[in-house]
């Protein structure tokens, strides 16, 4: 029996927060424990340059991101964890797909349509405008990240199960064309209870808010983040409902359940805000110190990182070593002998 | 001082005739003699996709094409000839200049653009029907092609000018963008002396019209092929008019100053059509002889042909190696150590 393929792409644009931890690195990891699938976890840094041209944020958010994930204790001899630049067989698999992929399909793209409804909202001549060939062309990359591995189930938010079912297009596309059975058609999972973090100012924990709190601050300035969430203007003593607010949010993210059945109590016995910031910042900084300590000696050592993705990558490029040579001999590309 | 560095890519989708050899084939391995230049040659297999999915066809092409290209005396000592499939950093690099290249540069590709113009005015809803995205974004394929080996000149045909001014383009938007003077901007050869062969049918020789003498047809199908050249009805005894006669025009691109004037002198003087056939295909003939011994004896060892385009590959690819390395740095996708 062949496992279940799990794949799984972690943008790198930004520093990991606490949002990110709770509503996808925490269960991702969770999830590469399961005996009975393959997961797979890369750095999608070519996407990453569709947005940003910076390129010493792009260096440091993937050290960032991947020492993270180390730290927070991903299990890389289970799970396969790799850089999307290190497998050029994915450039080459998206050439492969973009000659069989519509045009078409690209023009309907979310992404891609919001870009250039944008332009028209502000009365620009050229609905393109802005727009690069990366940005519309990146669910043919997609599909080749996730086709490359014969990828069974893509973990995603509901703003990318079109690229999925794209990807499904392109796989069934190739499939007819080239008669074979080459591609998985993947299937997108979709967590509907997908924890959302407030951020400081109460909206969604998100780099585009400026809002965050980085999971792996120094403990001063970890205490610094946590007084500045926003919190009502209720005096010590009076009774405050939990269920509105970020502190209690984020601190029952990581607390037990009995942890958090206690401090709902509190809440509405009317524990005052700074005790309450106190026992959060406690709590959290408690939680993170280990891991903490691990990313503090990784980020010291970016060539054993270097070395795990490595690792990684050649275990990823030996999972899609057969198949890329399927796919070459089905176009006409395989070698003469 | 660096030689100067002329790129040419080969496309795989037909079997060579004779209008690419006068055309292409002759000028270019003469060329790739000069010792002033560093010339590289491509089968251009990875475009052959976008019009060709028929990969019995793409694998023979490439096969015919790279023995014949050798049979005719490509020195792969001193030039570099490889297949574009075999190089990953092309796609690679097409990433990379997908992030930095307008869509509306390719909106404007006039390879596009008559597609588009052929669905309108069949009256499709769509008109971008039947267009893939390899069709839209090759300009962005054949820039790599270019900008990897940093080529100086790109003798190409008049239709192709605009893909070499979009790769010029691309790479000086690279080079502001990322601020180094990674791209050398290519300069588009355009030889308007190029010779134009007629085929079967007086109209240019030519895949698209299957009137197509290739090269290395046997004797026999030669002379089928050189009879069924289409002449007037002027008989033997009456004089003809060379300059506006297939026959001649193929005879003298293949014969000697000297040998075309005798030739010329025999027109006017009322040699008959089948005279002249016979004559044309016994110089054919013997011009081709060796070379087609050359050519069957590589068909049947494509462990050679293979060899040879792997080395070629291996060379192609230590050339674009530290400057592939600087554009992964560049962007902020270098390794960590």
């Amino acid at each position: 029996m062949t496992k279940t393929r799990v794949l799984t792409g972690i943008t790198t644009t930004g520093t990991p927060h606490l949002g990110n931890y709770v509503g996808a690195i925490k269960p991702a990891i969770a999830a590469s424990q399961d005996p009975s699938v393959q997961s797979f976890y890369f750095l999608a840094d070519l996407h990453s340059l569709i947005k940003c041209q910076d390129p010493r944020r792009v260096q440091e958010s993937r050290l960032e991101i991947a020492a993270t994930w180390l730290a927070l204790g991903l299990d890389t001899d289970n799970a396969i964890f790799y850089r999307q630049s290190d497998i050029p067989e994915i450039p080459e698999l998206t050439w492969l797909l973009s000659c069989v992929c519509a045009k078409g399909l690209m023009n309907r793209a979310h992404a891609y349509k919001a870009a250039v409804a944008e332009n028209e909202a502000a009365g620009d001549q050229d609905p393109d405008k802005g727009i690069t060939m990366g940005l519309f062309g990146y669910p043919v990359l997609m599909a080749a990240d996730i086709l490359l591995f014969n990828a069974h189930k893509v973990p995603v938010g509901r703003d990318q199960i079109q690229h999925i079912e794209m990807a499904r297009d392109m796989a069934g596309r190739f499939n007819h064309l080239y008669k074979g059975d080459f591609f998985t058609q993947p299937e997108a999972v979709v967590d509907e209870k997908v924890e959302v973090l407030g951020g400081l100012d109460g909206r969604k924990m998100s780099k585009s808010y400026n809002n965050t709190i980085p999971l792996f601050v120094s403990e001063k300035k970890l205490l610094k983040l946590v007084r500045k969430i926003k919190t009502n203007s209720l005096e010590p003593g009076e009774p405050k409902d939990p269920d509105t607010c970020t502190l209690f949010q984020i601190y029952s993210a990581f607390a037990t359940v009995e942890e958090s059945e206690a401090m709902r109590q509190q809440y509405l016995e009317g524990i005052g805000w700074g005790e309450v910031k106190n026992r959060v910042f406690e709590y959290l900084n408690a939680y993170l110190r280990e891991p903490r300590e691990r990313y503090l000696a990784l980020m010291e050592d970016p060539g054993h990182i270097e070395a795990v993705l490595e690792k990684g990558a050649e275990r990823a490029r030996a999972e899609a070593a057969s198949l890329m040579d399927r796919l070459r001999h089905a176009v006409g590309l395989g070698r003469f002998i």
